[in-house]
C-alpha cells in the first residue's frame, strides 16, 4: 500500500521529491513584473514577438476554435483554449467596463500551458500584464509586415492600461520616434505621458482623434467603449497609412467607419472569430481579409504599395496567448523566477488516489468539527 | 500616478493590504486533503452531496455547455465551464489512460470558482482529489432518488482510483453494508479492500463481474478502458437493481450492453452531453431518458415500483464541480485553509497597469542579462 505524502511528512523524502518534480510552475503579477523588468521590457516584447512569429508560421499545426463567452449583465466571461501535438494553452479572460468604478481592471486574465502527451499543467501564470505584452508584440509584428517602411509617427487614440505597452513596442520594435497621443479622459493622457518620458520619445498631446491621425503615419486605436464607436472615419485617411485597431474586440463594440474598411486592404488573426468581434463584424460576411499568418509566411502579400492603406483588424486569439506563455514559461526557468504550487496530484502509486487522505480521516472516532450549511 | 506595488515594498501597507483583500483563495492538492481528514470524510460527501442537491435543483437557471475537448494521440484535454447570475466555474481536466505507465494520474483536474459581476478569480483549487468525491456524492445523490429502499449491497467493478470514493460514500450516504469487489486487476482489489478495512463494511472479492453482481441491490461500474467494454449483460440484472455507470463517460467507453439500457429506465445529468459520451452513445438519439435534476425537482418520477431496473448513466457535468468547488470554497474560508495567489493584480488605479513594472526597467540603462532564442 503506497501513498503520496506532501506537505506533512518533510522526512519522507522520495515522496517529496516527485512532487516536487511535477509540480506545476505558477508565475504570479508580481513575479511577471519582476521577469519583465529583470530582462528589461523591450527586449521581453522583442522575444515574444520572436515567438509570436514563430507560432503564426506553425499556424497549420494548431487546433483552434472561436473563445467560450458566459455573458452576465455587467461583463463576460471567456476561455480562450488552442493546441498543437505537443502543448495546450487556454487564457481566461474577464471584460467587465464597469469594473474601474470598483477599483478593478476592466480586463483580468490568467492561463496555463500544459503538455498534451500527458495533461500535466506545466506553467500557471498571470496574463493581465502578459496579455498586454502580447498584444502590443502582435500589432507590432503586423506593423512590421503591413506598415509603410520608415514610419516614424504613430497616433495613439485610446490612453487606457494598454496604451504604453503599445507605444514602448513600437518604439522598440519599429523605430516609432513621435507619438501623437489623444483619449477623451486628459488624465489618462496626463499619465501615459508620464510613464513615456524620458523613454527617447517625442510626444505630441492632441484634441481630437482628428488631430492626432494629422501626418501619423501609423494609427493605433485602443479605445474601451462597448458600443459601436467611430473613432476614425475616412476623410482621416492619407495614403500609405496603417491601422492598428486594437479596442474594437467584441459584438457592438466597434472603431473605425466602414468606409474605412472599404477603403483598406484587411488584415486579421483567425477569420471566423474577427468576423463576429472585430471592426469587420459591420461588413458583409464575404468582405475580403487576409490571415496575418498568410502574411507572415510569404503566403500572400501585405502591403503592396506605398500608397495603400493597411488595417490590422486586431481581436486577441488563442495562439498569441499560447505563445507568449511558451515565452513567459522559458523565461521564468530561465531567470529562476516563479514558484511551484500542488496544482494536481503526484503520487507514488497513480491508482491510489485515496492514499492521499491516509488513514486518519477514516477512523470512526476522527474529529468532525465542523457542520457546514449546505 | 498612482502605482501598484505588491511584493517588492513591504512599507507600502496600503497597496498591500488591497492586493491581500482581491487575492485569489488557491486550495493546493495537501491542502484540499487537509480539509477532507479534518472535516472527516464522510461529512464532506454529506456537505457535496447536499450542495449538488441544491444546484441541481436551480438547474435552469445555469447557462450550459458541453465541454470543450481538444485530442492527442495520447489523451484529450477538456474545458468544462457553466455559469450562474453570480458565479461562474470551469474543470480543466485531461483523460490520459497511458499516464499510470509513466507515474501519472490518468485524470488530473483543477478549476476555478469567479465572480459573475465583476470577472474576478475567487477560488483556484485541485480538482483531482475533489472529483472523486464529487463524483462519488452524486453517485450517492442520484441512488437516493432511484435505488430500492433499503438496498444494502452493492456491487463495484473497477477497483481503480475513484472506488474508495464510491464505496464509502454509499456507505455512509445510503446505507450499503456489504461490497462486492472485482477488478481484472487483482492489486487493484487488494489496495481498495485495505482501505476499506475497519471502515464497517462486509467485503466480498469477486472473480468475475458476474458474480460480483450477483445478490446485489445496486451495480457500480468505475472501468477504465477506452474501448467499448461490455462488463454489464442483461441476464446479470435482477429486478429492482438499480446500476451506477461511471466509467463509461467518453465516445467509444461504454460499459452496458444495449440490452441492460433496453431493460431499464435511463437517468442522465445533461442529455446533449450524455448522448455523446454516456453508455447511450450505443442507442438511438430519441432513446428516452430522464434528467436526474428532474427527478429531483419533483418534475418527473425517480423510481415507480420495486422491480423496476434502473440506470444513472454518470458521465460528470460542469455543474457538478461548479456546486463542489462553491462547497470547498465554503469549507476552505471556514477552517482557515488554502493561500492567497495573486494571480490577477489589484491596482491602485485600475487604469494604470503599466505602474505594475515601475521606472527601473525602462531606465535606458536597465540591465539587460539576458537573451533568449524565441
Amino acid at each position: 500500500m503506497n501513498r503520496a505524502r506532501f506537505d506533512t511528512h518533510p522526512t519522507h523524502g522520495t515522496a517529496t521529491a516527485t512532487a516536487t518534480a511535477s509540480a506545476t510552475l505558477f508565475l504570479s503579477v508580481p513575479a511577471a513584473a519582476t521577469l519583465v523588468r529583470r530582462m528589461g521590457l523591450a527586449h521581453c516584447l522583442a522575444g515574444m514577438m520572436e515567438a509570436l512569429r514563430a507560432d503564426f508560421l506553425r499556424w497549420p499545426e494548431f487546433e483552434k476554435s472561436a473563445r467560450i463567452a458566459h455573458h452576465a449583465p455587467e461583463g463576460v466571461v471567456e476561455l480562450m483554449p488552442v493546441a498543437d501535438a505537443r502543448r495546450y494553452s487556454f487564457k481566461y479572460v474577464n471584460g467587465h467596463p464597469g469594473n474601474t468604478a470598483l477599483g478593478l481592471p476592466t480586463v483580468m486574465a490568467f492561463g496555463l500551458l500544459a503538455d498534451m502527451a500527458t495533461g500535466a499543467p506545466l506553467f500557471l501564470s498571470e496574463l493581465t500584464l502578459i496579455t498586454a505584452l502580447r498584444t502590443a508584440a502582435t500589432s507590432a509584428l503586423a506593423a512590421r509586415a503591413l506598415a509603410r517602411p520608415g514610419s516614424r509617427v504613430m497616433a495613439l487614440i485610446g490612453n487606457g492600461a494598454q496604451a504604453e505597452f503599445q507605444a514602448l513596442a513600437f518604439h522598440h520594435l519599429l523605430g516609432i520616434e513621435r507619438m501623437r497621443l489623444h483619449d477623451v479622459d486628459p488624465a489618462a493622457t496626463a499619465r501615459l505621458r508620464a510613464h513615456l518620458e524620458g523613454q527617447g520619445l517625442a510626444i505630441d498631446v492632441c484634441d481630437s482623434a482628428r488631430e492626432a491621425a494629422r501626418g501619423a503615419d501609423i494609427i493605433t486605436t485602443l479605445t474601451a467603449d462597448k458600443r459601436r464607436a467611430t473613432v476614425i472615419t475616412e476623410d482621416m485617411l492619407a495614403p500609405g497609412m496603417h491601422l492598428n485597431a486594437v479596442g474594437g474586440d467584441c459584438p457592438g463594440k466597434t472603431e473605425l467607419a466602414p468606409g474605412v474598411l472599404r477603403a483598406a486592404r484587411v488584415f486579421v488573426e483567425f477569420t471566423p472569430q474577427t468576423r463576429v468581434e472585430g471592426d469587420i463584424q459591420q461588413m458583409p460576411a464575404d468582405f475580403a481579409v487576409t490571415e496575418l499568418w498568410e502574411v507572415l509566411a510569404g503566403r500572400r502579400p501585405g502591403r503592396r504599395s506605398d500608397e495603400e492603406v493597411t488595417v490590422f483588424d486586431s481581436v486577441g486569439f488563442a495562439l498569441e496567448d499560447f505563445a507568449a506563455m511558451r515565452f513567459m514559461h522559458e523565461a521564468a526557468l530561465a531567470l529562476g523566477l516563479g514558484e511551484r504550487l500542488a496544482l494536481v496530484p503526484a503520487l507514488a502509486d497513480p491508482k491510489d488516489l485515496f492514499g492521499l487522505l491516509e488513514d486518519e480521516a477514516l477512523a470512526p472516532d476522527a474529529p468532525r468539527p465542523l457542520r457546514l450549511a449546505a
